[in-house]
C-alpha cells in the first residue's frame, strides 16, 4: 500500500482557499470532516472528500489545510492504516495520546493572528460548529462558512452522487403505513409545541416513508430530506426516483388525499431555500424541530429563537422500538442468515485444513450463502474476516496486502451482517479449526460469561443500556482482562445495521432507556495484540421479564437472541461456566437446533443440518 | 409528624416577590434551593430556607414558589418524608419518576409570558443557573438575580450564623502540612495556566488548612472562603476565631514567613468585592479557577473571558486519595466505631425483649457507646434508628411523633456515624431481635448478595464507580426488585460524610476514576413502603487487586472494608448465597473477630466480645 501523492493537490486546495470566486474573504485553514450533509456514518463515495484530499480512507478523520501544513485527527484503529495512506505532506494526530493537541487548540498554535478558517456548513454538524466557533473566536480568529465545497471544486472526476431507484415496503414488512407515522410524528410535535420538523438523517426519511434505497454501501438508504409541517409533508429527492409507478403508488402522489397528507416532491438541493423560507414566515412560538447534530447550513436557517433541538429525534425514538411485523421479519433474517452461517461453518470445517481457504474467500463464501437467502439485498457492513493476529485489530477489513490465511492453528474471528427485505442482521462467531490452547479456551470463556451475563439480564423498565454493560466486562476483570470497545449498538429493521437511541456501553452518552421492542446487539470480545481477538455477538430484542416480584409495579425487560448461530463448544472451558450459564447454552442451542434446524430441513440443507445438531450437543458441566 | 402550615408564609413571600424594596421588577416566580452560599449538603440552621418555607427538612430538595403554585422537588429518599411534612399549599415533585416535570420544564408550563425568575445568587450554584437562565430564556422568561435573599426578609426569627472555635490537626492526622497542599495547589495551577484559584466549598478550605471548625452540625467545617494566588494566601473568616493562639501558631500568622506563605486574614463577607477587584484588576491570559458549581455571585465576579471552571477542583481530587496518616487514622476510627456498636447490639439484644427500647433511645445509646471512644467529636450524621415501616423511609430520623417502640417483630435498620479526630463513620446494619420471616430473610440476602458483589468486585484502574452501580442491583433485578437511591459515596477524613468526586450510582453524574486510596461507602437497600427498610452499609476502602492477568498493563483495584461490623447472620438465607459469597461472610467475620475482638478485649469490654464472637460463627452452606 503506497500512500497518495497529494503534493499538486493541496497546492489546488491553497488556491482555491484564496480564490474570491469561492470564498469572500481568504481562509488561512479549511476543515476536510469525514461526513456527508446528513451526518451519515457509512458514506457514498462523492462524498469522501477528506479521503481524496488525503489518501486516507479510514471510517473516522478529519483533515485540515492552512497554507504551511496539512494535519489529520484519527483514533487508535487508524493510526496504522493513515501513516500509509498517507505522504509527507500530512501530519499525522493520534487523538487520544496525551500530546496530540486538538485541532482547535492546533489551529491557534498555527494560525496567524485574526485567521479565518473555513468549513463546508452542510457537513459540519451545529453542535460541532459550535464549540470550535467558539474556541477560534476566544482566540482571535473566525470559523467562516465556505458555501462551495473546496474539494469538489478541484475534485475534477469526483463520482456522481448516487441516485439509485427506491424500494417500497408494504404493511406486511413495515407493521405501520407512513401515514400512520406523520399522524404520530404530528402528536409528538403538538406535544412539543412544534409546528415543524426537519428529518435530516437518511435512515430517518427511509424509515418515514417506509422506503429504502441504495444510495450508500450496506444502508438501504436514498439522499433524501423531509420537512413536515402540521398541514404539509416536504420531501426533497433528485432523480427520475418519483417517476417510478410503485413509488407514486406507495406514496399515494397522484391520488385524491387530505391536503395534509400530500406529498410535495421538491429537489435535494432546494432544502436550504425552502428551510430559509419557513425561517422568515415564523410567528412568535413557532418552533422548528431538528437533530443537534443537523448540519450548520440547515439549523442556521431557523433563526436561533424558533430552534427546538434534541440529541434525538422522535423519529429516532420511535424507530428503535420495533412492531410486531418488524419483530416477526427480524426474526426471519435471522433465521436465514442463521442457515447462511451454519453452511459456511460447515464449509469452513471441511475446507481449512487443506489451507485453501484465505480471510477473504471465507467473507466472500459466507456472502454466497447468504445470497441464497430470500429476499437477501445486500451485505450489512464490510465482513470482518480475520484470522491469529488480524483477528486482534478490532475493525479489520481484509485486504489482499493482509489475506491470511485460515489454518487449525489459529483462532477465526467472522464478524459479519446482512440486509434482507425483512430484516438487518450482524453476528460475530470466533472458532478454531483445529484445538484451541487452554488459555485461548479460557480467554474465550469469559467473553462467553460475559455475554450470557448481558444476554440474560434482568432488570427494570427504565434503565439505560449503558447501566448493562459491566455485566459483559466482569468475568474479564477478575483476572485482569478487558476489551476496549463498548458491547452493544442499536440494530435497524431493513436499515442502517448501527442506529440510535440505545445501546450497551462504558461510554455514558445520552443514551435512552430500553424498551420493550428495541433491537440491539450484545457483543463482547477479547483481544491480543499480534495473537488473536474473540468476540462473541448475537442481536437481542429487549422484551418483558417475568420476575418473583414486581417492585413499584415498574415491570422488568430481558433480551431474547435473535441471532440463532451455535456458540463453538470446542472453544467454551466448562468449568469455567456456573450451572446456570452452562444451562443457558444448553438452552440456546436446543433453540438454534430446533429453530434453525426446521429451516435447513425445509431448505434440503442436510449436511449444514448435520453440522447444527453436532455443533449443539449439550455440555455437560462436571459437579 | 403534622405538617407545617405555609399558609400565611406563602402569602408573605408572594408579597415580597412584588416588594421594589428587595427587586427591581416583580418576580412571577423565586427559587429556594437547598444549599448554603458553600454548595454544602449540610447546612446551618440559618440556611434551612426551604425548610423553613416548605416545612420538608430533608438534605436534598428545591422549592419553587409562584404567584399560584408552591412546587417541590425531592428525590426517591425524601417522597414520603416530604409528603408527611408539607400541608396542601405544595405540590410534590418526584424526580426520578417519569412524568415529572423539570423544574424549567415546569416553570415554562405555569408561568405567564415574559415572566421573570427570581433566585438568590449567592445560593445558586454557576451551572445551575446556566442551565435554568438557558431554559427560562428559550421560552420567553429571564432569570433574576435577587440580591436579598427574600426567604430572611420574612424569616423573623432566622438563627444567627454559627461562629464556633476550630481545631488545629497536626501532621499525625492530616500527613501534609498545609504549607505543602498549599505547594501542591500551586503546582496544579501552574499546569493549568491559571493565577488564581478560589475556594469556595467548606470541606475544602478546612482540608488545605489542617483546619477543622462545628459551624454545621455533623461536619467538622467553618464558614470561611479562600483565594489562593501564585505569591498570596487569602484566607476570608469571621469572629475571634483567629485570635486563639493555637491556630495563630498552627497558620503561622505571627512568624515570619516567606511572603508566599503568608495569610491574610480577611472578613468572610468582603469575598464578593475582594474577588470583584481580582476580576477587574487581571491582565489577558490571567485565568481565574473555580468550581463550576461555585455560586453565580462569585462566578460573575470574574469576567468570562477570565474564568477557568472545572467540576472539580484540584483540592477535591488530592482531598479524595487518602494518605497513609489519613488511612491509619480512618481504620482506628473504625476499629472504634464498631467496638460502640458491637456494645450497642448485644444492649439491644436484652433490651428490645422487654419492650422499652425506642429509637431515640436506640440511636441515644449509639451515641453513647460512641462518645467513649477516643477522639470522638460528635456525629457524622443524624442517625437512622428506624423499625418496621419507619426502616422503609430511606432518610428516616426518629422524632417524638413517629418514635416506634423495638420488638421482636420487627426489622430494626440503624444507619449511623461518627466523626473522630483521626476519621469518620457511616455504617448500616438491619437487624432482627426476634425470628425474621423467610420473605424478610430472602430480601435481605439479596441486599447483601449486592453489597458483596461490589466489595468484592475487581475492576481496572480508571474505571469510574457509576459502572460498579448495577453489581449492586444485580440480584434483587432478577426478582424484580430494586432501591431507588445510589449506591455509595465518597467518605471523608476526619470531614464530610459524602464528598466527592467519586461515589457509586446510576445517575451518571461526571464522577472521577477510581483510584487507589480513595475511600467510598457500598450500601444497597430494599425498602417496603409501610412494612420494613434493609439497607446494608460498610465504608470500604480501594486497594489495588491482584489479578492473573494484566490486560494493556493498566492494573486493577478492589475494595477492603474499613467498617467491621457483624452482619446479623440470622438474617441471611445461605441457600441462596454462591459459595463464593458464602465465604466473603466468613472471611469478613472472621476479620471482624480479630481486629475488633482485640480491641474489645483491650478495652475490658468481654461481653460485647461474647456477643461479637457469637455473632461471627461461619455460615455453613447446604450443597
Amino acid at each position: 500500500m503506497s500512500p497518495k501523492i497529494t503534493t499538486e493537490l493541496l497546492k489546488q486546495l491553497r488556491q482555491v482557499m484564496k480564490n474570491p470566486r469561492y470564498v469572500q474573504e481568504p481562509v488561512q485553514a479549511y476543515i476536510v470532516p469525514s461526513g456527508d450533509a446528513h451526518q451519515s456514518e457509512y458514506i457514498a463515495p462523492c462524498d469522501c472528500r477528506r479521503a481524496f484530499i488525503s489518501g486516507f480512507d479510514g471510517s473516522a478523520g478529519t483533515a485540515i489545510v492552512t497554507e504551511q501544513h496539512a494535519a489529520m485527527w484519527t483514533d487508535g484503529r487508524y493510526f496504522l492504516q493513515a501513516a500509509h495512506q498517507m505522504d509527507s505532506n500530512w501530519t499525522l494526530m493520534k487523538m487520544g495520546l496525551k500530546d496530540t493537541p486538538t485541532q482547535e487548540d492546533w489551529l491557534v498554535s498555527v494560525l496567524p493572528e485574526g485567521s479565518k478558517v473555513g468549513v463546508d456548513p452542510f457537513i459540519i454538524p451545529a453542535d460541532q460548529w459550535k464549540r470550535m466557533s467558539k474556541a477560534l473566536r476566544s482566540a482571535g480568529h473566525d470559523l467562516v462558512p465556505v458555501k462551495e465545497n473546496l474539494i469538489d471544486t478541484i475534485w475534477t472526476d469526483c463520482p456522481q452522487r448516487p441516485c439509485k431507484p427506491l424500494i417500497t415496503l408494504d404493511l406486511s414488512y413495515t407493521g405501520v403505513s407512513w401515514r400512520d407515522k406523520i399522524v404520530a410524528l404530528r402528536s409528538k410535535m403538538a406535544e412539543r409545541k412544534v409546528m415543524w420538523f426537519v428529518v435530516t438523517a437518511l435512515d430517518e426519511v427511509a424509515w418515514l416513508f417506509n422506503l429504502r434505497g441504495s444510495d450508500v454501501e450496506y444502508n438501504p438508504v436514498f439522499f433524501a430530506y423531509a420537512v413536515i409541517g402540521m398541514n404539509t409533508i416536504r420531501l426533497f429527492i433528485d432523480g427520475d426516483r418519483m417517476m417510478d409507478p410503485a413509488v407514486r403508488e406507495h406514496l399515494q402522489l397522484d391520488s385524491t388525499l387530505e391536503p395534509e397528507f400530500k406529498i410535495q416532491v421538491m429537489p435535494y438541493g432546494s432544502i436550504l431555500s425552502e428551510l430559509q423560507a419557513i425561517g422568515a414566515s415564523l410567528s412568535p412560538k413557532e418552533k422548528v424541530w431538528l437533530s443537534d447534530k443537523a448540519s450548520y447550513a440547515l439549523t442556521e436557517a431557523i433563526p436561533k429563537a424558533y430552534r427546538y433541538l434534541t440529541p434525538y429525534t422522535p423519529i429516532c425514538i420511535a424507530k428503535a422500538v420495533k412492531n410486531t411485523a418488524e419483530t416477526e421479519g427480524m426474526r426471519r433474517a435471522h433465521i436465514k442468515d442463521a442457515v447462511a452461517l451454519c453452511e459456511l461453518f460447515n464449509w469452513l470445517e471441511k475446507e481449512v485444513p487443506k489451507g485453501t481457504v484465505t480471510e477473504i474467500l471465507a467473507a466472500d463464501k459466507a456472502e454466497e450463502f447468504r445470497s441464497q437467502q430470500k429476499d437477501f439485498v445486500e451485505l450489512s457492513f464490510a465482513t470482518i474476516s480475520s484470522t491469529g493476529p488480524n483477528g486482534a485489530i478490532i475493525h479489520y477489513k481484509p485486504v489482499p496486502e493482509t489475506n491470511r490465511t485460515l489454518s487449525v492453528n489459529e483462532i477465526y474471528l467472522l464478524d459479519s451482517g446482512a440486509q434482507y427485505k425483512d430484516g438487518t442482521t450482524d453476528v460475530t462467531r470466533t472458532m478454531h479449526f483445529g484445538t484451541p490452547s487452554a488459555y485461548e479456551k479460557e480467554c474465550f470463556t469469559y467473553v462467553l460469561k460475559g455475554h450470557i451475563a448481558v444476554s440474560a439480564a434482568i432488570f427494570p423498565n427504565g434503565t439505560k443500556g449503558h447501566l448493562l454493560d459491566s455485566f459483559a466486562r466482569s468475568a474479564l476483570w477478575d483476572c485482569g482482562l478487558d476489551y476496549l470497545h463498548g458491547t452493544g449498538h442499536g440494530v435497524g429493521s431493513f436499515l442502517n445495521v448501527h442506529e440510535g437511541p440505545c445501546g450497551i456501553s462504558y461510554k455514558t452518552f445520552a443514551d435512552e432507556p430500553l424498551e420493550a421492542g428495541m433491537i440491539v446487539s450484545d457483543e463482547p470480545g477479547y483481544y491480543e495484540d499480534g495473537s488473536f481477538g474473540i468476540r462473541i455477538e448475537n442481536v437481542v430484542f429487549v422484551i418483558p421479564a417475568e420476575t418473583k416480584y414486581n417492585f413499584k409495579n415498574r415491570g422488568s425487560l430481558t433480551f431474547e437472541p435473535l441471532t440463532l448461530v451455535p456458540v463453538q463448544t470446542k472453544m467454551i472451558d466448562v468449568n469455567l461456566l456456573t450451572e446456570k450459564e452452562c444451562n443457558w447454552v444448553n438452552e440456546y442451542h436446543q433453540k438454534c437446533r430446533e429453530v434453525v434446524g426446521a429451516e435447513l430441513e425445509r431448505q434440503g440443507r442436510h449436511e449444514a443440518l448435520r453440522w447444527l445438531l453436532r455443533e449443539t450437543e449439550p455440555l455437560a458441566r462436571v459437579q
